[in-house]
Order: C-alpha cells, then structure tokens, then sequence
C-alpha cells in the first residue's frame, strides 16, 4: 500500500469516529429497511445491510453496536408524526394513539420489526439493553398525552403517569406479539375510553 | 430381535397414541422445568428432555408437537392457583391477579419460560399458533374477574370483558419483555385502581 492510500484508509477511519456522514447513515438506514421488507429477519445480518449500503461493515458496527440498535433506528424512522397528537381530550389522544400505531404496524413493515427486536431482547442482553432505553424514551413520549390532561384538570391530579403509559404500551404490544393488530375504530374507540374513564378528575 | 421383543416395541408404540401415560407425562414435565431452571433455553431440546426424563423422543413429540407447547404446559402447571381470586371487588382481583403472576414470574423460573415462548412465536408459526391458543384460554379466565364485576352490578354493562383482559395481560407481558417485574404493593395497587375505576357502573 502506498503512503498515499495508507493515509487515506486512515483519514477514512478516523471519520468514522469523529460523526456521522448523514448520506452513508441514510444509506444504511435504507439498506436495512429492504432486506427487512424484501427479505424478512432470516436473512437480516450487518453483512448484508453493509453490502446493499456500500457501506463499510466497520463504519455501520461503530453507529450500530447490534443489530437490534439498527432495526429500532430503521423502526423509529417509519413511524408517522401523527401517532402524536394534542386532540385536547386525553381519550381523544388515545385514541389517535392507538389508531396510528396500529394502522403503522398494519400498513408498513414496522410491526414486524418491531415483533423481531422484541423476541431478540428475551435472549440477548444488549438488544434487552436496547429495547429497555428505546422503551424509556417512549414511556415519557406517550406519558405527555396523561400529563397534559392533568395540567389541564382533566385527569386526577395523582395519576401516575407512568402507569398509564405502561398500560398503553402494554395493550399494543400483547396485541403484536399475538398477531391481532386491531383496526376497527369501534374497538379502539372503546379502549381508549375504558382507559382513561377511570383517571378523570 | 426375538418376536416378543418386536411385539413389546409395537404395545409401547401403539400405547403412545393411545393415551398419555400420566407418570411419563410427569417425568417429562419434570424434566423439562429442570433444564430449563439449571441450564437456561440456550440448552433445551426435545432430546435433552427425552434423555433427562428417559423417555422416546417420538412420544414427546407425539403428545407435544413443538417445544412451545411443552414449554407452556410447564410453564401452565407451575402457575399458583391463588392468582385467580374471588375476593368481592374487582380492584381487589386484579390486585390479587398482578401480585400473584408477578410474584410467581419472579420467585420462579416461569418469567423466563414465557418470555422465550414470546420470543419464539415472533419467528416461528407453530409456536405462534401455541401461544394465541394459550392466550386465547387465559382472556377468557381472566375476563371471569371483569364479568363476576359487571354480574353484581359494580361494573358498567357496557364493559367490554375482552378489551379488559387484554389490557391485564398487556400491563404484566410488557413489564417481563423489559425486564421490569413489579413487586411493590403500592404501585400494584395504584394499577389495579387506575385500570378498574373507569369501568365501575
């Protein structure tokens, strides 16, 4: 290898460190979204990802350090704004909750990934460590829908806010993870105000 | 072989089909909760089960035709009886249900036994059918604490026993996949009234 080349392979990986190349993360980020909805999690490997992304496996393992780590990333990304949304009533933000989610896991593939990143946490402590921060960071997401409507005088002023976003992310996911995704409106309708009747003020 | 021999072969294999054997039923039972206890999922296989408990393998699977069904059924019998109460209200049965299935998860191997069955019906489709099957059958017993509500009038008539089954067992799957089994008699209290106030007549 010349001194050239040497200095360039250096350069190469001292950047790897230094931040992320927005184009190569949405590249990788791209890359693994399509072997996820062409090819499903069985054929799903960093090897892979790295070839459709022309991307340097190293590169990807330094963003990345599992694949769970890249699959909630790839998960995260999909997922609409509108899952969010400040109705002005809490079962009115539940409701759009719910009806979101469901229609995202439905519609997209996020459900399935999200199913896999699930089953991997149950046997893998870094993908358990992943899904447990990814979960904290939505438990204070989801939370806002219940502290907002205690600021308002909507709800009691002791809920605990957590609670109901354990309950929220509980009713999806046991519905996931069974394969009964739920679409009618009437039903989501009926859970979100079974949810939150019993926290009015 | 001798034609007595052969004759035995064929009476053990025509009494596997038969009907199960209740000892060899137990010793494999046995078998497989202590594989799991001492060596983890990493290390169960219908073999090391058959050999622990020195039994065929074709009788195993004849009677549990994947590991997942195994799994619950060992999973199922260790289940305490005192999970399902009747103590007079409903807040006090979910009480009773979230300290009796989060004690028995933690002080027991079964924690981890369902969360592989989890883990497992995310990839694998007979194992997926076991668990919406066994699913299935608990909604329905734990539905019995919300109906018993509306049958004595403390709940509303219009509560949807389904939508609050699931919504219980959301609560208590999502808390094991993330590894945070609740044991503290106040938040399980909280939980339990902040579930079941919405839903009072």
């Amino acid at each position: 290898m010349s001194e050239q080349a040497a200095d360039d392979v250096d350069d190469r990986r001292r950047s790897i460190g230094a931040r992320r190349n927005p184009d190569t993360e949405r590249a990788i980020l791209d890359a693994a979204e399509a072997i996820m909805a062409e090819e499903g999690i069985a054929r799903f490997s960093i090897e892979a990802v790295a070839k459709r992304a022309r991307a340097g496996k190293p590169t990807i393992y330094k963003w990345w350090p599992d694949k769970t780590k890249l699959l909630l990333d790839v998960y995260h990304r999909q997922k609409p704004a509108s899952v969010h949304m400040d109705t002005g009533t809490v079962e009115g933000d539940v409701f759009a909750f719910l009806t979101g989610v469901f229609a995202h896991w439905g519609d997209t593939g996020a459900g399935q990934v999200f199913r896999f990143v699930v089953a991997e946490a149950q046997r893998d402590e870094a993908a358990a460590e992943s899904l447990r921060a990814y979960s904290a960071e939505r438990r204070l997401q989801s939370g806002q829908i219940f502290q907002r409507g205690i600021d308002r005088g909507e709800l009691a002023a002791d809920v605990n806010v957590g609670l109901c976003a354990d309950m929220l992310a509980g009713f999806i996911w046991q519905r996931l993870l069974t394969g009964r995704i739920e679409r009618d409106p009437a039903q989501l309708r009926q859970t979100a105000r079974q949810m939150v009747r019993g926290l009015l003020a």
